[in-house]
C-alpha cells in the first residue's frame, strides 16, 4: 500500500493553531515592506539529504493564509532526496508566501526529520525482518502527524494513544495481581478489536505472559541473548516487541534475534530537524 | 530576575489538547486492570543529567486528569540535576497517575531536552558576553512552552512570532527596494514599540543597515573574521546578532567576535529529549 | 471490574456544549421569577424502572452552571432501580437548580435509556455466554457517553471509532481483491495492537477468513443454522460476532449458537429514554 | 412555506465534531486496504419506509472528509419514501466514501427517525386542527438538528431553549408567589418579543392564568374531559398546549378537545432510528 | 426583581478570549520587572460619575489569570456612583494584578459606559411610562454582556438575536406579499412562544398590522404626531415600539405619546466608555 | 504603504463568533416569510459622512452565511465618503442577505466609527508632525479589527497587547526600584526586538528615563509647557508619546509641542458608530 495520509480534518486544525501561534495579530515586517499586489514564486528546497515529509501540511499552511495561492509538490512524502533538491513550488501574493513560509517550513523540517531518522533505522536492519515501530513519546499536539512521518520513513505505527491498544506495564501488572490476572481483566473489559500486549523484563515473565495467552509481548531492555531465548520460547505464539534505547548501531543485532517489532522512542522524541528552506525565485 | 513562566492560560489549553490526543475516549488498559479506588504515589525522575523544565505543565496534566491529585515539585524549572534525581512527586488515584503519566513525561522530556541543550550552548560561551537566543524554528503548537524552556536553560528569547519584532530579510529588502527603503517603510508602519532588525550577508550591507539606522542587524552566515569587522564597524550603534548553523564547538569563537546575540535554531528544532520516567513507589 | 467511567475531559466538554445549547444567552423564565438568593433542594427521581446512567454527567451539569452547588448521588451508575426511586439530590441556588434541570435530565434520560435496553438484552441471554456489544450507530457527538451507558447496562464495547479496530466489510474486501488479500494488507499496515475482523455473509467466506487467519469474524445476517455451523467450523480459531437486526426475542437463540459476541445497533440508535424528573423538595 | 433549514454554521460545527469522534486519528481499515486513487459511486438507501431527513447534513459530512466529492440528493428532506428507496448518490474517492459513510448514516438514521415518528403523530391527528410540537427533551448537542427533523416530519417547534420562550412551571410559580405574580414578573423582565406561557394542572389554575392574561397555557397531564373544559373556559383568550405522555393512540382524542398544540417529548427522546444504508454501486 | 446576570458560561468564554487577546504569549513588561513573589493590593475606581457594570466579569478576569486572587466588589452592578468611588478591591500576586488590569478595566469601562447611557435615557423619560429597550446593534461577540449592561442601566432588552423574536421589516413584508400575508406566514412557522412584531412607517400600515393581529408594532421614524395617532388607533391591541435616532432630548416627548417601548441603538453602538482605573494601594 | 489588512484567519474566527451570536439556532423571521429560492440584490450605504472600514469583514460575513453570495466593494477601507454613498453591493439568496445583514452592518458601523474618529484626530493635527496612536483600551475580542480601523483612519498602532511592547508604568517602576533598575531589568529579560518605553509624570522622571536610555517615553498627563520642555530635554534621544484625555480641540496644541506620538484611548473605547444600512434594491 501507498503511504496512508493523516485525516485532512486533523491537518486543518493543526495548521490553524500553528498559524495563530506564528502570525498572531499580523506579520508586521512583511505588511510594512511588501505591497499587497506583488506576486512571488518560491521554491521549497531540502538543503541536506533526507526523507521528505509534510508536503500536504505545507500546502494547507499556504491555503489557509491565502486560498488563491498555487502549491505544487514535486515529490511525494516518503521520497528520499539528495541535498539541494526542490521539493515543492509555491506561487501567489508575495505577502502570503512570506507570511506562511516559516510555519510551512517548521512542519516540513520536523516531519522530514522524523521520516529521515526512521528511514535510517529501517535501513540499519539490513535483511532482517523486524519492523521499526514508534511510541507515544511524541511532541504534545503533533502525534498524528509525527506518526504519519514515521510511516513516511518506512516505519510502522504502534498504538496512537491509550485508547487503541492495550499495553500492560509493570504498574498495571502489580496492581492487577500478576500477568495472568491482568490479561484476563483486560480481555474481559476492553473491546475485542484490541490485542493485549504485556511488558516483561525476564524470561520467567515471558513464560507467564505466554501462558496467559497475551497477543503480544514487549521485551523491555533485554539483552540480545535474552531476546533470542524469548523468540525460541515464544515460537510464534505471540508477537514480540523489543524495546529500550535503540541505536542505529544496535538495531540490526536486535532484529537478528528474530523479534517482530522494535520500538524506538527516539524516532519522535529526538529526531533532529531536516534542513529545508524557501527561496523566492522571482517577484513581479 | 527569576525564570518567567508562560501564561497559565496557554499551559491549560496546550495540556487540554495533549490529553485529548493521548487519552481520547479512554485509557483502556488502566481502566480494565486498576480499581478506581486504588491510591498510588509516584516519583518523576530524571534518568540522565540535564536541566529540568516543564514541572508546572506536568502539574497541570495531573490536575486536568484528576483535580484531587497532589503534585509536589522537588526542584524548580531551570535546575541542573544529576542522573537519577527525583524532580517531582505525585499522589492520588492510581488510575489517574497512570493515565496522566505519558502526557506529563512528554512535556517534561521535550522541554527539559531544550533547556539542557540551551544550557550547553550558554556554558560553551565561557566568559564571553553574548546571549544565546532562540528562533521561530519550533514545533508547531508548542512555541510558547519551547521558548520558556530556552529561558529555563539560560537563553534569551528572540521574538515570539511575526508580530512582536521586525526582521527584514533578503526577500523583504529586495521587494522594498533596498535596506534604506525597507527600514523607512517599517519605521513608518509598525508600532513604535518594536525595533527594526535587518539581515545582512556582507559588510557592505552592514554599512547600509547602519546608515539606515537599523536597531539591530543579523549577520547571516558570516565568517569569524567578517563578524569581527562587523563589530568594529558597528561600534555599538546597533545590536549584532550572529546566525547560521551554530555548533557547541563554534559558539565560543563566535561570541568572542563581540556580537551581542547568537541565535541557534537547533535549541528548539533539534534538541534530543531528556530521559525522564515516572516510577510508582507504592500503591494502597 | 467496576464500571469504567468516561474521561472527565470528555464529560466536561460535552456538558459545556449542552449547556450552551439549552441556556444560550440566559434562562429568561427563571431569572424573571426566582430571586438570586433563593435556595432550593431537589430530588432527581426515576419515574419508571430501569438502569440508571449518567449521574457523573448530571453532577458536571450542575457544577458548570454553579460551582457552589451540592450534588449527591444516591445510587451508582449501572444500578437497576424501581419506579419512583430517588437517584440523586441537589442543593443550591434555586435559579441554578432550575436552569440546569433539563440539561441534566436530558443526559440522564438518554443514557439511562441505553443502559436499560442493554440490560434487557443482557438479561435475555439467560445462561448463554455471549456478550452483548454495541456498534458505531450512535448519536453524533455522544458516542463516548453512549458507549459508557452500554457498559453500565452490562454490555461490552465494540470499537469506539474507525481508529481502534479493523473491520473489513464487503466494500473493503471487494476493492482489496478478496479476504486473503485484505487481511494481509491490513496486517501489514495497521498497528499490531489491533485485531483484524472480517465481515462474512456465507460459510464459504467464513472459511476464507479462517484461512486468512482473521482474529475475529462478523457473521452478517446469518440464520441460526448458519451460525451454528460457523461456530463448528471456527472451532475457537477466531472470535465470532453475530450481527443483524437483533431483537430481545431472538437474542437468546443467537447466543445459544455459540457465537462469542452479539452486536446490537438498537442499543444506541433506538433506545427509548428512561423517564426521570427533578422535583424541588423545598426552597428557602 | 417550504421546510426551513438549520443554519449552515450549525451543521458545519456539528459535523466537524461528529467526524472527529468517529474518524479520530484515522480510518485504519480503509487506509490499509483501499488505494487512494480508487474511485467509487455509492447510493444511500432507505431500507424501510419513513420520512427522510438530514440530507444536507450528510452532504456536509462528505464535503468535510473530501471536498472534491459529488453528492446528489434525489429527494428533499421531509419526503415520505417507501422501503428500498435511494435517497442520495455520492461519488468520489473510495476511501473518502467509506470513511464518511457511518457518520453520514448516523445523522440520517437519527433525524429520519425523528421525522418519521413526527409524521406518524401528525397523521394520527386526522382532521383535527392541533399542531404537534416538540420539547427540550433532546439529545445534548443535537437540538437544532432534531428540531429541524420535527419540522421535516410536519411538526412545529416549541422554544429552542431557555432563552426564546417563557414557560412558567410549578416551581417558578411557587417561588414567585402564584400565577398572577409570576406572570407579572415575567412580563416586566423578559423581552417583549416573547410570549408568556404558564403550566397548569387544574382548571382553577387555568382560570388564574387566564386572569393573569397569560399568552399561552400548558395543560399538564389533564384528562380529556378537563381539556375540553379548558378549551371552553379559555374561549380563544390564550393558546392551549396539551402535554403529558402522548401516544399515537391518544393524540387524536386530545386534538379533538380543541387544544391548539400537543407537545410530545417522545419525538426527540425516543424515536427509533430509520434504517438507511450506503451501498457501493461500483468502483474504478 | 433584581438585575439578572448573564450566564457564567458566557462570561467565562468571553473572558478567556479577551485574555488570550491581550496577554498572548506573555506580559513581558511585568514579568521582566516584578518578582513573582511580590504581593499587591489594588483598588478599582470610577474616575467619573456613572452606573457601574461588569464587576462579575472583572472578577472572572482576575480568577482566570490567577485563581488564588481575592476580588471584592464594593458595589453591585447597576449602582450609580460618584466620581472617585472605589468599586472593587483586588489582592494577590502583583504580577497577576498587573497582567489582568487592562482586560478587567476594558470590560468595566465598556459595560459601565452602556449602563450609564441607558440610565440617562431612562432618567430622561421623567414620569412617562415607556420602557427604554436596546437593539441588535452591538459590538460583535459582546452582545450578551452589552444587553446585561442595558439592564444594569435600567433598560429592558429587546430580542437577543434573530432567534428569540420575530420582527417583520419592510423587506420581509415586501417579499411575503404584504403585512397580512407575512404575519400569517410567521404565525404558522415560528414557535408559539414568540410574539410577532411588524415594522410600519405609516398609519395605513399600522392599520394593516392591527388587522393582521400583530402582537407588537414598531413605528419607524414617525413624527410625534403620528405616534400619538398610532397610540389612539391601536388602543392597546398591540404593543407599540418607537424607533429611529432617539436623543436624550427627544425621548421624553416620544414617551409622552403613549408608546410602550422606545428602542435606542446608541445604547450599545455609541456609548462612550466610563473612565475607571486600577490603583495599586500597596505591595509587599 | 497601503493599508495593511488584519490576518484573514482572525477575520474568519471573529465573524464565526458574531454569526453564532446573532443567528443562533436560526433567523425565524426570514425563514418564515421569505422563500429559499428568492434572490435579492442589496446595497450597503453610508447614511452619514465618514471613513469606511470593515468591508473585507462584511464580505466574510456574507460568505460564511452563504458561500454562493456575490459581494462587491465599491470603495476601499480607509476611504472618506459623503453621506448616502453606496460602499458595497451584495447579491444572492434573499434569505442569506437578510440573515447576514445586521452582523455585517455591526462590523461596518463599529469599525467605520473608529476610522472616522481617528481621521478627525489626524485631521486636527494640521501641519504638525505627530502621529496619532491607539491604546489597549479596546472592546474585548475585537482588538485586531479595531486597530485595523485605526490604521484605516490614518492612525498608527501602539502595541497590540502585553506581548509586543514594553511599557513600564508607575507600578512596575515602584516595584522594580525606580526607572534605572526597571529599564535594566527589562533590557535583560525581554526579546531584543522590543523597545523599552517608560511612563513619566514629571520632568525629573523624564531625565531619569533618558539617563536609563529608555527607547521611548510616555508623558502622562503633562501640561503643554511641560511637554515642550520634555521635547527640548530629550533632544531626539528617545521617542516621546503624549498621553491623557486628548480631545479634538487640544490635539493640535499637543502636537505642536514636538512630541512624536499622541495616544488617544477614545479612538477605540468611545467612538460613536457610523450610520450604515443595507437596502434591498430588488428581488426576483
Amino acid at each position: 500500500m501507498a503511504l496512508t495520509p493523516p485525516p485532512i480534518t486533523d491537518i486543518r486544525e493543526t495548521v490553524r493553531r500553528a498559524l495563530a501561534e506564528d502570525v498572531g495579530p499580523g506579520d508586521v515586517t512583511t505588511l510594512a515592506t511588501v505591497p499587497l499586489t506583488r506576486q512571488a514564486e518560491g521554491a521549497i528546497c531540502a538543503r541536506e539529504a533526507g526523507v521528505v515529509c509534510g508536503l500536504p501540511v505545507a500546502r494547507e499552511v499556504f491555503r489557509q493564509v491565502d486560498d488563491s495561492m498555487a502549491f505544487k509538490s514535486l515529490v511525494r512524502d516518503g521520497t528520499e532526496v539528495a541535498a539541494d533538491t526542490t521539493v515543492a513550488e509555491v506561487r501567489g501574493a508575495a505577502t502570503s508566501v512570506l507570511t506562511a513560509e516559516r510555519t510551512a517550513l517548521n512542519f516540513l523540517q520536523h516531519l522530514s526529520g522524523i521520516a529521515t531518522l526512521t528511514r535510517q533505522f529501517v535501513g540499519a536492519l539490513g535483511e532482517a525482518q523486524a519492523r521499526i515501530v514508534d511510541t507515544r513519546k511524541t511532541a504534545p499536539g503533533l502525534r498524528v502527524l509525527e506518526k504519519y512521518a514515521v510511516r513516511a520513513g518506512g516505519g510502522t505505527n504502534h498504538r496512537q494513544g491509550l485508547y487503541d491498544g492495550v499495553l500492560l506495564k509493570d504498574n498495571h501488572l502489580a496492581v492487577a495481581g500478576g500477568i495472568e490476572a491482568a490479561v484476563q481483566a483486560a480481555r474481559a473489559a476492553v473491546p475485542h478489536t484490541l490485542r493485549i500486549e504485556v511488558e516483561v523484563t525476564t524470561l520467567d515473565e515471558l513464560r507467564e505472559a505466554l501462558e496467559a495467552r497475551a497477543d503480544a509481548i514487549l521485551l523491555d531492555n533485554m539483552s540480545l541473548e535474552e531476546m533470542r531465548r524469548a523468540v525460541e520460547l515464544t515460537a510464534g505464539r505471540a508477537l514480540l516487541e523489543a524495546s529500550g534505547r535503540m541505536s542505529l548501531e544496535r538495531v540490526r543485532e536486535v532484529a537478528r534475534t528474530g523479534v517482530d517489532l522494535i520500538s524506538v522512542g527516539a524516532l519522535t522524541h529526538s529526531a533532529p530537524a531536516l534542513d529545508l528552506s524557501l527561496e523566492i525565485r522571482r517577484t513581479w
